[in-house]
């Protein structure tokens, strides 16, 4: 469909819808007012502005984990791209498809270095799986089309499209059709001939991607487990799980160098589904970088580009194993007392109610809740997957735009919320219902880990580099200052009561846990 | 000087300070720990913590701006690395100079794609205007050195060091000597004959850089202007201006596209020093991306890279033109009413002390700021150079920082201040004297403009993404959760009140004026 009318920038907002998209998290400036134009005259897409760039992107982060579908985002130049690109950075390593649209300067305007000149295409490529800049009104659409499929094909990615201002205002739009199914890596017969022949005892099957968001396939693999004597185990990060009660829960790779090095000594022969082999968040001196035993063997079952739930189904087949559901135990709600590391993994245990979707990004705080939380209710469960601090808040927003029926519990340990806590203001104007929980123990305690583990003996310069105090912030008056009502609570029991009230009351709460 | 227990870290905080770099502005991870480590043992340098990356590298900007030399920035990995950018952009824009020292994973690590893994020699490149990577302890304190040298050369520069986390630990770090005094390239005397030959009615100059930063320079061009017939006139965006009562000023290129045309349109002559022809911000439909007319007879009397000051005193000298100030007279101050755009720039002339730092990022809220307050007692004036909306908290700790004994006065857009609120809480840490006016229109007011100015007849859709209503911000509460005391104001007589109170006591306060 050729319309003489319709510019380029209209012409790939109704691309897109066509294709399912639509929603767009946006932080528009100067270069994109001709899109801001289209999505408001066509009115095809729910918009939602943030306030930073990296709300945008680690929205549509969070809102691809919990819809199955990306969403896009309208970001500004090559300082606003680069302020989206942390968030980017997260969602490329979790494989979670996302859609960018950057504004560029007009094609004829870039010779001339204005202010806000800089390479876009070259700020987006670090942190992009694909990367094209739109060049005339009529393949624009299609350029959208196939920074989609790119974005949707196995494993999911990154795309980024950016977008010279004339070529969006431009007439001569053209409407591009929906990109083509995306296709799995074909299963293959020999490497399961060689997988079931490596199952066994010192046997792990190291799962992620798609398997962790499928109960039985979880309960499928905690079955041949059961029957062979293999470990299973998910990678320390991932995308999504769905899990809780009644669900076949997995363990994950811990994030600490040496209990993960522990965890996985006893290996002797790793099959991978959707996957690589585990690696060390960072190097040690005198740690190695693989984590899999040294002479480990180590085969890939499925891809990352591969069907793990029916690589999962086809292993469980060949063994004769069924779906089982280890016993796991609801720690006993918390009695009155203060919030710790411990305490506070038991109440939110017990304050979730059915179908709650858990945004973890509690880091150092949270460190016991993965397990405590194995036999809550069923959730789903989304974390930091590329390291890089500030998804939570823009994630939960993302997930509650995906699932407006479901509760939203943000995990959030307080230093990375000030990277991006203007998301804050975006929930409250959407009426997003999401409970954020700070962690606030007013340190960046996995820092002060690392420094002792180089072998540091800090003074004051150096604990003044690591700790959140002098002064203190108080999270209840900066989200007040957004418009998401809030209180701090120092009892780990008021914390479980007031996590399950502001769960079951619309819109955004935000309480400052005390640790 | 070679010590074998030094590490390669100590090496680069030990080169740095011997050649007068006594600040860092740091925002470290797990890579940068031998960092905090070294800086911590020699205690060498004042070491300000950021909660977000783009408050250190926003505040190094107007800490350099201020100081005349640059800090140093301790940043962490390609994601950290691009939440610094957009402020590295705009000193990069304002040639101002500036260190960054990224970590990145250890060498042997980074072949296995690590979840914070990503090319931080690609991220930094599109904002840096010199990027290396260290390859050992030994040469590491001379590429510290090197960068340094490029950041302090003419014109200034951001140069962005890659500090892989075994290059630091390792031992065999030499102390590296000083770089080299930077030189201005030459002033060239056929120029300056053009130039002269070219002064006359329809002639202007065009000056910025360091030309700005002399009040005497400036006034020997008014000198100039008054003999000749020739206007003079500085870019729209500029690194520092030193004005006021009893200096010379000097009037500066319009932001709208058609007022910049218009003024610009008289030219039929441009002399350029430490500058380059000037360009719009942003291509539009049917305007130009020159601002000076075509034909424009244009000639460099001095490049980016010469010495600006004795350009003009040059060119003074071959009229005979003395030192003039224009007379220029303080508005009077505004009595009790609304805050208006009209109002505000009056309540700042009549509120500032002697001696001020004024750091401008009002956008459209300021758009009268510059001219009202040229006869305001004398001041710097430092603002938005780059146009990645975020600089102007970080700026004015920065430039707190540099001059403990002047006032800083932030006048700040609302929606700006949104990027980098961050720095609140560093300006409470740190104790600087800046007070905050955020300038509380509610809307991204420059994009109406440029929305409206596309032709488009904006519906609730598009409204919603320019507006920050539905909530409104509450900047007083959300200064109070950073430590940073505060107050609303409606009343301009008040505001003007609060502001000079406000920059009379120590330490830093916020006053969100209702426009």
């Amino acid at each position: 469909m050729t319309n003489d009318k319709m510019n380029g920038a209209e012409s790939v907002v109704r691309s897109l819808h066509g294709a399912g998209v639509d929603v767009c998290f946006a932080n528009p400036g100067t270069s994109e007012m001709q899109f801001v134009d289209a999505l408001d005259r066509t009115g095809l897409m729910r918009c939602v502005l943030a306030l930073f760039e990296g709300v945008a992107t680690g929205a549509a982060d969070g809102y691809a984990r919990m819809a199955n579908k990306p969403a896009v985002t309208l970001l500004h130049l090559a300082p606003g791209l680069a302020n989206a690109a942390a968030n980017m950075h997260n969602a490329r390593k979790g494989r979670v498809p996302m859609v960018n649209l950057v504004g560029d300067h007009a094609l004829r305007h870039r010779e001339y270095d204005a202010p806000l000149s800089a390479d876009v295409e070259g700020a987006a490529a670090p942190f992009s799986d694909w990367v094209k800049t739109a060049k005339t009104p009529e393949t624009f659409g299609a350029d959208a089309i196939e920074a989609l499929g790119v974005a949707k094909s196995y494993p999911n990615r990154v795309a980024t499209l950016i977008a010279p201002a004339d070529v969006g205002w431009d007439a001569g739009g053209i409407i591009a059709p929906p990109p083509a199914a995306p296709l799995f890596a074909a299963l293959n017969s020999a490497a399961l001939d060689r997988a079931v022949s490596m199952l066994g005892e010192g046997t792990v099957i190291l799962v992620a991607g798609r398997v962790l968001e499928d109960p039985g396939a979880v309960a499928l693999l905690q079955g041949i487990a059961q029957k062979t004597g293999a470990h299973i185990c998910a990678p320390t990060s991932n995308r999504r799980f769905d899990r809780g009660a009644g669900r076949a829960g997995i363990a994950r790779v811990p994030y600490p160098i040496n209990q993960a090095l522990e965890a996985l000594r006893p290996c002797r022969r790793a099959i991978l589904i959707e996957t690589v082999p585990p690696v060390a968040f960072f190097a040690y001196p005198d740690r190695p970088s693989h984590l899999l035993p040294e002479g480990c063997e180590t085969m890939t079952l499925a891809g990352l580009d591969g069907d793990g739930p029916a690589a999962v189904a086809a292993l469980a087949d060949r063994v004769g194993a069924k779906p089982f559901v280890p016993f796991a135990a609801l720690p006993p709600a918390p009695q009155a007392g203060a919030i710790t590391v411990d305490t506070i993994a038991a109440a939110v245990a017990n304050a979730l109610p059915d179908n709650a979707i858990i945004v973890d990004e509690s880091v150092t705080g949270g460190r016991d809740l993965f397990r405590q939380t194995m036999a809550a209710p069923p959730h789903s469960w989304i974390g930091l997957t590329g390291g890089a601090i500030g998804d939570g808040i823009p994630m939960a927003l993302g997930a509650a735009i995906a699932c407006p029926d479901r509760p939203v519990l943000n995990l959030q340990a307080d230093g990375s919320a000030m990277y991006t806590l203007q998301g804050l203001w975006s929930q409250a104007r959407e009426g997003a219902n999401v409970t954020t929980v700070i962690f606030a123990n007013r340190t960046y305690e996995i820092l002060k880990n690392e420094l002792f583990a180089v072998g540091a003996n800090p003074g004051r310069s150096a604990l003044d580099m690591l700790d959140l105090d002098r002064p203190n912030l108080d999270f209840v008056s900066l989200a007040r200052g957004m418009g998401v009502p809030g209180q701090r609570i120092e009892d780990v029991a008021d914390l479980q009561r007031a996590m399950a009230a502001a769960m079951e009351e619309p819109g955004p709460y935000l309480i400052e846990a005390a640790m």
